[in-house]
């Protein structure tokens, strides 16, 4: 087992990485405020991993909440659903949420323990490699809004993460490659050798070979661990981990949450990101081109759906949260490994990227 | 102007005190994040002090949501609306939200504050006595769940709070008075001097003398600092606030919000807690019935409602807030001044006092 340490003072906790750690009894025991547990999870979830996790809370009180799958359930209704449970088994402050799932559960019962009696301790057991390298480590939690995702949460750190291989070997490619997006992201923004290194071992990766996972995984967590500590709440630098997601969030939103994976919209994002960072002058064709190849490569879109026009793109955009005072700021590429938050884009070479469509990132 | 300091490192903030404040151009400025403000009020409150509000915020692009009035719509459902607004009007994270009205716009617009795009500025302006010199102050944000007061919420402190001792010219009495329970308690639980003054005083400050509210006001918003200032996420002797609030909070609940004023149900339930002091033997029999009777002078009631019987109590208090791994945790009375957090209560004597009607504090 590799554990990587998230260091936040007081609020500091540890990745647990490995295979099989979803038998190890005794991991969460520390973690544990009171015997009093509620696991929530989903409906997908639930048939593969509740039983085998409860196994190993015998002598604790544990409940559970099966919730309904999908980002189309990540709603503040949702949220309500796992206050009148909690209320209904009469839980109080010393209890213990466990989100067993991918980042959306991972994300509303991390909402629901940051809120439920002003907060509670909550645990991350990310089933998903999206929620493994990004969602579940760095406390922010939420849901949706209809006009906008994420817009309603807090920060709100668990106590450990526990991220076990083996949930993997049953994902879905769909969501696997979701998952790789994120990955990715990682070494463009601060780590071209590891994205060398994640092109070099595609192969392996795809194939799902553990010890690579593992690898990967680590990486990933540190880049992420070591961000979040610079940045608890996303003053600053922490907006970095956001490349991709301003285009990402708004074809989310305008194909309706649920039809494009949100790590499928980050990539695509990513490349409209690199096209207009080149058409800045930045990032040279060349990287450009590899970029979109790269993520291409491991099986990702990397094309905008032409429904969505410039006006719905500028419209969603408008409403992110990275907005200030009107201005939309983008995470762009200086070059592959080192990104940076630029305000002053102008309008005409958005609109061309917005406009580009398959040709992004082709000179 | 009297200024009293919430000293919590970063998140630091001024209370103003003082007549006219409303009409001081200038004194939120520093407190703004960027141009864009969205106050919340409620229908009673908006046509007394919004438009003398809004003027003084002429150089800002403001904007208002008027709420229904009353603790029933202190509910998860309102917050969706202020995030409606909020979404409809393209807030970023640089807004500032501020809370115009009682302690139920204070609790509710502070939530919507703490969890729209994980935490924006808020500044809170109360217009209750109440919410003067206890709900506005210490960063305590949330609304109700149907089985249970303020079992959702979060803490996030405001950048200022604005006290104009004016407003109090037009509250009702009642709720006047429900807000000298407040008062009354911070007496009760640290500064028997401060009881001892009020007793003293009564007269003038039932007529609401400007002077001696002052007073009563600045005393109050200091000890509340100084012990939010010691534990402001209530992990020890900030639980001593709630003095009167576990039996409050039960018949609040029993009746319905908003039937029962809050500094009412708190009122009466200050004198259970005594009532159950003197049980134990630790508040003098004598000092049981000042407790009582200073209450009864101020105007507050002080006999639970005949309704609620000992099941119903049980059956509430058991999903306070305040309970940890099941047992009810009560703050009770040493002395006048001293108050304390007790675990172990007996049995028979919480059913004696939970019995005892218009006996309580009389032996």
């Amino acid at each position: 087992m590799i554990s990587v340490n998230v260091d936040l003072g007081s609020r500091s906790y540890p990745i647990f990485i490995g295979r099989g750690l979803l038998d190890q009894a005794g991991l969460l025991s520390p973690c544990l405020n009171s015997r009093k547990i509620l696991i929530v999870t989903n409906e997908t979830v639930a048939p593969l991993y509740l039983h085998q996790l409860r196994a190993n809370l015998a002598d604790t009180e544990c409940y559970d909440l099966v919730l309904p799958d999908g980002e189309q359930f990540k709603t503040l209704a949702t949220v309500g659903a796992i206050y009148d449970k909690l209320m209904s088994l009469k839980c109080d402050r010393g209890t213990t949420l466990i989100a067993l799932g991918g980042g959306v559960i991972g994300d509303i019962a991390g909402f629901a323990a940051a809120t439920y009696q002003r907060g509670v301790n909550y645990i991350q057991i990310p089933t998903t490699l999206l929620a493994q390298v990004d969602s579940s480590v760095g406390g922010k939690t939420g849901v949706n809004h209809p006009q906008g995702k994420n817009m309603i949460g807090a920060f709100h750190q668990p106590r450990c993460v526990v991220v076990d291989i083996s949930v993997l070997d049953s994902l879905p490619v769909r969501e696997f490659r979701a998952g790789l997006a994120e990955v990715l992201k990682y070494g463009l923004i601060r780590d071209s050798e590891f994205f060398d290194w994640l092109e070099q071992h595609r192969d392996g990766i795809e194939s799902r070979d553990s010890n690579l996972l593992a690898q990967a995984i680590k990486a990933s967590c540190e880049q992420k661990a070591a961000v979040v500590a610079l940045d608890e709440r996303e003053s600053g630098v922490r907006a970095l981990l956001n490349l991709g997601h301003t285009f990402g969030h708004a074809i989310e939103t305008a194909t309706g949450y649920g039809n494009w994976l949100h790590g499928e919209a980050v990539a695509t994002g990513m490349v409209m990101a690199a096209d207009i960072s080149r058409r800045m002058g930045w990032l040279e064709d060349a990287d450009a081109v590899r970029v979109k190849s790269v993520i291409r490569g491991f099986g990702l879109p990397v094309t905008p759906p032409a429904e969505i026009d410039e006006s719905i793109y500028l419209n969603l955009m408008s409403s992110d949260k990275k907005v200030r005072d009107g201005k939309i700021r983008l995470v762009l590429l200086k070059s592959i490994g080192e990104a940076v938050i630029e305000e002053n884009v102008d309008a005409g070479l958005l609109r061309a990227t917005l406009k580009a469509g398959e040709a992004l990132c082709e000179s």
